[in-house]
């Protein structure tokens, strides 16, 4: 019998992934200071930072598996937060106790934040997981220690281990002022949409596959780091003026209103062939298949 | 005043450091779970791995500075422990409770094995702190991944920050089972010393400069890592022979008795330049004046 622990379980992507996990036979239990009623799994209340009310829940629970999605996310602020050293704290406690209780196999979220975002290095390719990291902010550095740490220690202990690292997840669910919530939002309101040139190219991976991309990674047995993306280069100026025809208000497109941000890169995709070829998944969601739901989502919330 | 918590104060570096602390001014708090009465500092009971008990220490000394040099320690075993990620655990926690408690400098203490170890790259050149790292044990990257954690979050409390790297600290005191003190043992039981070939070449450090180049660097206002070593090649040969001559015993020195390992760098030496032009310190103690010194103290050591 298959038992995780998901932490995290009630975010963004946790909720989406818990719903792929049961479809794979998981029995879930979800780790949370909020559990959230609306989404279906076995809640236990803890806070990640209170490492004993942590080992409490995996010494009852026993779970042979664990995804570990949680983490600093307050928009803004969580790229530079010293509570990035703190989930690191959370995290390595989280996985010592885990291995305690008998754990078998744990997944961690890594971010693209983790590689270099400098342009020169990563010259219009995709980005491989074993290129040398040189993250940029406090929040990459922080992802990419933790995957060292939590690799080594694995390895140490006989654990089996593994590493999303997801690029750019979009969808429904996604209240998180970020780029594409922002342009709805902005639209639906009948207000302009303030962009930048537009021209960056990203990897954008629509929830529901990078749930399932997850479910996949925690099920199988390949180690170490495996992008979440889609090996696919969009532009934001593409994303944006897609959201404006699909909201039926292309003329409230701002492209070039705002400073294009220095410290970001011109492209970031990922190589896929980790995920692809070892753990076996392909993103199946076309991107203007998933923002007409992503906008559909928004037109059915009530605010 | 300068309040200063020590973790490691009753190690081998740690009760040498006390001293150049006390010299320089600094009122000095042992931190430890065993405190020795040999070690003239107010001694503070906790475990560093019960961050609670850490938190009140803190809370209740409310040190100016800390030096932080405790970690996994047990011979052969540090180099691979699954306690190396526990320590990042505490180093990370202890930071931040003396940040709550108002404190204003932290030194951590970081190891020659944060950098590569591959003589291809270290190309038999005093080996920079800007490097690249690319540890190759455990133990190595978790202080490597604790110094870029340490100095991320110090930064982004407004915390300064620096990082002592120390490469091969030696002297009176030192009992572990390391080169030094085995083959002091060896040629008194009037035992054959059995090493390698010997000619890989390191930078010892006297464990006194060591200390006082701490003490320098805390009290001081640099930031960042420093290497702490004498920028001096020596033959493991030529400290071996130099341990014959002085003990008298030349015939029971076996270089080439052992395989040579062959994940250790033929050559292993600091840049000193921060710690010379920027911290202001140079290395006093001679090779053969601290081995004499060494070779002294086991003589006066009843076992």
């Amino acid at each position: 019998v298959k038992i995780v622990i998901v932490t995290g379980a009630s975010g963004f992507l946790g909720r989406h992934t818990v719903s792929a996990l049961r479809e794979r036979g998981f029995y879930v239990h979800g780790l949370s200071r909020r559990p959230d009623a609306d989404v279906s799994c076995e809640w236990q209340t803890a806070d990640l930072f209170d490492t004993d009310a942590v080992q409490g829940v995996l010494k009852r629970v026993r779970p042979t598996h664990l995804l570990h999605l949680a983490w600093e996310t307050e928009h803004g602020r969580y790229w530079t937060a010293p509570a990035n050293a703190r989930w690191v704290e959370a995290s390595l406690a989280l996985w010592r106790h885990f291995t305690e209780a008998g754990g078998q196999r744990a997944v961690g979220t890594g971010t693209c934040a983790e590689y270099t975002w400098d342009d020169s290095l990563l010259a219009g390719r995709p980005v491989e997981e074993g290129v040398p990291r040189a993250p940029r902010s406090f929040y990459g550095l922080a992802k990419s220690a933790a995957f060292d740490l939590l690799d080594a220690y694995s390895r140490s202990v006989g654990l089996d281990f593994a590493w999303g690292r997801v690029f750019f997840p979009y969808g429904p669910g996604d209240c998180r002022p970020t780029l594409i919530p922002s342009v709805i939002r902005a639209l639906r309101a009948g207000q302009p949409a303030q962009c930048t040139h537009g021209r960056q190219q990203r990897d954008f991976v629509h929830v529901r596959d990078a749930a399932t991309a997850f479910a996949a990674l925690l099920e199988g047995k390949v180690s170490g780091a495996v992008n979440i993306a889609t090996g696919t280069a969009i532009s934001i100026a593409h994303v944006v003026t897609t959201l404006g025809a699909l909201l039926r208000r292309p003329d409230l497109i701002r492209l070039g209103a705002l400073e294009g941000r220095l410290d970001e890169p011109a492209w970031l995709v990922a190589d896929i062939r980790r995920l692809r070829d070892e753990v076996g998944f392909v993103p199946r969601i076309d991107l203007i298949e998933g923002l007409r739901e992503t906008v559909e989502w928004w037109e059915r919330q009530i605010f």
